[in-house]
């Protein structure tokens, strides 16, 4: 089924234009992938892509991505810049479903990042991304942090959101929850008992949380966590850069990298 | 000596703002700070703080960092506002002098960062910042990369420019000085030759280079470099951010980090 639509006022473009906004995403539990890139890597991971919209001449180009969602749209190039707000688009774009839950797996096991209260989306996006590529199970986000599925963390993820777990989450639960298999929780604030963490050997299961970028992490929830730590500096920098700390924490700690490479 | 502005229209006032754009900042070879943070650090380093401009609010709580500076100049915080096109200053700034030269140091020691067309301002600030943690001693740019003293670069940098050296040159020139010193230079470009950063020991002196952001390193100086280096990876992602990369291999190869922690 292609249907053709000229107008931004059509009320499918104006629901596309609705998904830049959290509520609406939340209430439909879809959001907007823009790109070719996005929407092959959705369909080959078996995410659910409901709706396919893009330019005649890109549809045209990419009849085999085409042939595999039920509903096609067929719009103009402003439509398409009206819905993404890219300043050059590619002319594809698709709605897909949102595959974060609220639940928890049955089973932990793996390495998990958890975002407390992480405010920027390129932050939240390039950790999901790191994490992604340092071979961790899953990232959980607690409800401060930037919405994983907004157009900025999407761009961010690059992907990645179809190769991981994501969750919403009450922190302090999944803590509880990780402690509970005995599987250690690592905190990332200075203090004067953090550990140096090349020092550090994970068992395979653990969790590691990265805190807000001005005002760290949650006091209550760093009460909880079984150590903290801290990556050893030797400059005058004060402090690294959220995705660059869970960038090296990650790649330090995750066991399954370091053996057999 | 205190001088009053109360226009936008003011001399003064079209000088700042014009150290926004690359060519004004070229010509005077200075740049805007935007914070007490910022001109804190630059008094406390030794940079040559030109002009301080503030509220008069912030100027007559700061009465310690105000005497320092020769020329200071008492503003509104419309002037301010337009100024830094910060959405909440703090309403202070400063002009100071740009730091970075054209030229080569006499001897080259320690690590260095080359970024050979990194294009994005905030992945240029965060690798400088990063620099600085990780002991190194300086940052090369090449012409094609984000300017060190636009506004953007210099928000990321959280002014680590005060803590180490940043040149912007011809880097095949660069890599030719270390190579005729006997230092390695690394570069970061997947090849079937490509080591891994985890197994390589590097002298104390040695330079590595971060790519542009999608088109990675240049052919010619990538051909030029002693080794290309891998960072390993178990996940489905297909690349890092390059900030992230550099991060994680800044901190794996600077030995004085590893040495003694």
């Amino acid at each position: 089924m292609k249907e053709q639509l000229k107008s931004v006022h059509n009320q499918h473009v104006k629901n596309w234009k609705k998904l830049a906004t959290k509520k609406f995403r939340r209430q439909s539990q879809r959001y907007l992938l823009d790109g070719w890139h996005l929407v092959a890597e959705a369909l080959q991971n078996g995410a659910k892509v409901v709706q396919l919209i893009g330019t005649p001449d890109e549809l045209a180009q990419h009849s085999d991505i085409v042939s595999r969602v039920e509903e096609v749209y067929e719009v103009t190039p402003e439509i398409i810049k009206h819905i993404t707000e890219t300043v050059s688009p590619q002319g594809i774009c698709a709605v897909a479903e949102i595959p974060a839950t609220y639940g928890m797996p049955s089973q932990l096991t793996g390495a998990w990042l958890m975002l407390d209260s992480v405010q920027d989306p390129g932050n939240v996006g390039t950790m999901v991304r790191t994490a992604d590529a340092a071979g961790f199970a899953g990232v959980v986000v607690n409800e401060k942090t930037a919405d994983l599925f907004s157009p900025k963390v999407v761009r961010s993820m690059q992907g990645s959101q179809f190769h991981l777990h994501l969750y919403n989450g009450d922190l302090k639960k999944w803590l509880a929850a990780f402690q509970r298999m005995g599987a250690p929780v690592y905190g990332t604030e200075l203090n004067p008992a953090a550990q140096n963490c090349r020092k550090v050997k994970t068992p395979a299961t653990f969790a590691l949380i990265m805190g807000n970028e001005g005002n760290g992490m949650d006091r209550d929830l760093l009460a909880l966590t079984d150590h903290n730590l801290y990556i050893p500096m030797r400059g005058r920098a004060e402090s690294l850069n959220v995705a660059v700390s869970a960038g090296i924490l990650m790649f330090q700690l995750n066991q399954s990298l370091q053996q057999d490479d």
